[in-house]
């Protein structure tokens, strides 16, 4: 959708929020549907085709709007108010539209020092001392379990960075490549498996977990009276979107009876080309995975998709069940509250519904393969000129390279490197993230913004060249 | 905010992001600021009246947006592309604008049933058989740590059920009242604790947390060499809004150095009343605190608010620090991935910052204390009525009732409880949520939607008394 696109549907959009705000008082405050009639009344397949917003407005108003129970309503008198005041609603909005992310200060700065001040302004406006530091969470679910991770590893002085909660008798053992997302093993931090029991496996060349070294692993520990627990393999790594054999890998889990996950938050979306699912071949072996619509896929952020072989088994790990969540027809509906951490939760399938159908399968396809063709285009660029080199196969649509000019070596090219880089970023024109492979700095190139064309990637390559080849950037 | 003012500044703010989109390429990719000043810029304390929306559309335009790295740049090419593709921004829109939260079926049919099928879209998009079941998390940070959980609980035989990770020597113990919400078991559970380790305190007649009961858990626990850990006070209970003690639980926390969590999702809110503090009198000696300005101040769901006194701590357990997410400021800035589960994040600033300017502390204010007081005058048409109960005190919004006709007892009385609530329910005149006191059935009539004035609640009482004291509904 263009922006013009979406300035005519934005405004269709504000009048009926506002009409919906205006009159929400008329509607029945409790859904009266019984389970399964919204679902019945959607078609069980995505659209090959793009569809236009005016059919999405239509089936939101004929069977979306009956499925909903309006907290909003002056008569809503369940549970806690959940009230989205509409000043505050503009502010999402603006969140939204903007698209911006705050993993990192630097990765827009604005949005962590705003959160400081605001978190700051709501300090003084309940009295606490300055003594208070605040951040935003999801919800009191998540605030709840970070408090208790805390205290957790206060008590345990930090018993994440060795056994974690475990014993040493039998400890449960986490397996990842060292190639795998940092959150990979913040996660097995958290959950209390402890840094001693994620056992790092070698990658190959290409930077995959290589299987036999995995159950060599598997074995010793073993014969250890260890306790294999988990295997994750990434398709598509953060580094070089490097792909792990799954089947492979999912051969040895199997064998071991442990559990494998599989991260495909980036590559997972590539998955809707049928000319690249050999990269996940063997994914129906894995007990869970997890892609991310909102990294390349274009879903807004945040929407990570997770799926799962046995839902009963998480919602053993995920229930509970207090008299006031109960209802009637707990047996026969899907309890979103049982299936993640938080317990409430926004209507976040509305946003990739609006993408998929607004889309369609073919419109995603189109661009995601753009975008590869990019990606293979510019590593030949790299390849084909005098000491630059790319660094890792290029799969996906993420490009590592390095310029690595005679003589230049160790710390040397480390410094040139993050120089080049900077100086790319400080010029506004493009924004690159360096990283370590081999225990070097290089660049990783990742493709795919929805308005990147080639001609953008082209320019960028300008200016990779003309800031790497400078003569004063050389010690 | 009414619906005409959202009608004619949402106008503004569309054409604002489609003029953002369309020439977001003309920007510097990434923010050129130094650190510290997007915060100089911004008042240290909050307004106090309210603030026109063109006062914070500058402030976006001045100080915000130079402030921001563009994701949705053509020449964006750092960590991996988050594409918001408008269409799927429209969705968002609408989410945030109904205002809807999805915790259970019932909470909102369509929010649950569309995540289905969507998820089962894509599952169908990219390959995958039908045996996996999809549901959408944050971000893949939770999805993966909700494997990894799942994958510990079946290697462990569902250890959350018994001793958690933690052998049967030492284990840390958490406190909590049996009036605690759900949510703060599961964290325990979740964190690993075990459900064996999670250590129930009495509570009183007014169902607070009873501070010599939890002494003594604790003096019997250290006598069984266990470790005490963390207790869970509230502020406001989900059940009857009580009031755990908190000055008396900081002192014997204080005493056996144990972590202090308060939990104050709902009366975080009414903090920002000077003469509701002293509910939450000792806060300052708490080790951290949650508030959920989603639920009664306003902010669009989602918006939990996490505050503690050591920070450092907190960043230490959450932190990782891999190359791809290194920058060269990162010993002078906040980097919020280390202070939460996921490592990417919305700019859910937004909506707290235009929330408070807009409404001024002193409007909301006003509509905190408009709900206070119509909690009272509900209570005491109650209390004034024959046969029917206040069951609980009524410190905040929520007055908890029970319709107790004579010759009505036990489990006749809850059958009349639960159908003449599902018949308020049915009508759609009203919505209640019904829960467990002492083993009862009663209702929680929780006031405080923004909608809500004293018309609304003297229409629900009407409906109340109408549809419990109707001759047929009694057996």
């Amino acid at each position: 959708m263009n922006p013009e696109e979406f300035r005519k549907i934005g405004h269709q959009l504000i009048d009926w929020i506002a009409d919906y705000r205006a009159s929400v008082a008329d509607l029945p405050v409790r859904s009266r549907l019984e389970p399964g009639v919204v679902r019945a009344q959607l078609p069980a397949t995505p659209p090959i085709h793009p569809e236009s917003f005016d059919a999405i407005f239509t089936d939101l108003e004929q069977i979306i709007l009956p499925g909903l129970s309006h907290w909003q309503h002056p008569s809503f008198f369940g549970y806690f108010p959940s009230n989205g005041e509409l000043s505050s609603v503009l502010g999402d909005y603006l969140s939204t539209g903007l698209g911006v992310l705050g993993l990192s200060w630097q990765s827009s700065p604005a949005l962590t020092e705003l959160e400081e001040v605001v978190t700051d302004w709501l300090r003084q406006m309940i009295g606490l001392s300055e003594s208070w530091s605040g951040v935003i969470q999801d919800t009191a679910s998540t605030s709840t379990l970070v408090a208790l991770l805390c205290a957790r590893e206060r008590a345990s002085n930090y018993s994440l960075a060795r056994g974690g909660l475990q014993g040493e008798e039998n400890p449960l053992i986490v397996y990842v490549s060292n190639h795998s997302h940092s959150s990979v093993e913040k996660a097995a931090l958290l959950a209390g498996f402890g840094r001693a029991n994620l056992h790092l496996i070698a990658a190959d060349k290409n930077y995959a977990m290589k299987p036999d070294a995995l159950e060599e692993a598997i074995q010793a520990d073993l014969e250890a009276s260890l306790v294999p627990c988990a295997v994750v393999a990434t398709t598509g790594t953060t580094g070089t979107t490097a792909l792990d054999p799954v089947k492979a890998i999912a051969e040895v889990a199997h064998r071991y009876n442990i559990w494998l996950h599989v991260d495909a938050a980036l590559a997972g979306s590539a998955m809707i080309l049928p000319e690249c699912r050999w990269m996940w071949d063997g994914i129906e072996s894995a007990d869970s995975l997890v892609l991310n619509p909102h990294k390349w896929l274009g879903a807004a952020f945040d929407c990570s998709v997770y799926y799962v072989r046995d839902p009963e088994h998480l919602v053993r790990v995920m229930s509970t069940n207090p008299s006031y969540l109960q209802s009637a027809v707990d047996t026969k509906v899907k309890n979103l509250r049982d299936w993640g951490i938080p317990l409430g939760r926004r209507f976040r399938a509305l946003k990739l519904w609006c993408l998929i159908r607004e889309q369609g399968i073919e419109g995603l396809q189109t661009r995601l393969r753009r975008d590869l063709q990019n990606a293979q285009w510019f590593a030949e660029q790299v390849q084909a000129t005098p000491s630059w080199r790319v660094l890792a196969p290029v799969p996906l649509q993420t490009v590592c390279v390095r310029h690595e000019p005679p003589g230049l070596e160790d710390e040397a090219l480390d410094k040139h490197t993050l120089a080049w880089v900077e100086c790319v970023n400080n010029s506004g024109g493009a924004y690159l993230t360096p990283a370590i492979l081999d225990g070097r700095w290089m660049v990783r190139v990742s493709i795919g913004a929805l308005l990147t064309e080639r001609e953008h990637v082209d320019a960028l390559w300008a200016m990779m060249r003309r800031e790497a080849e400078r003569p004063q950037t050389h010690p």
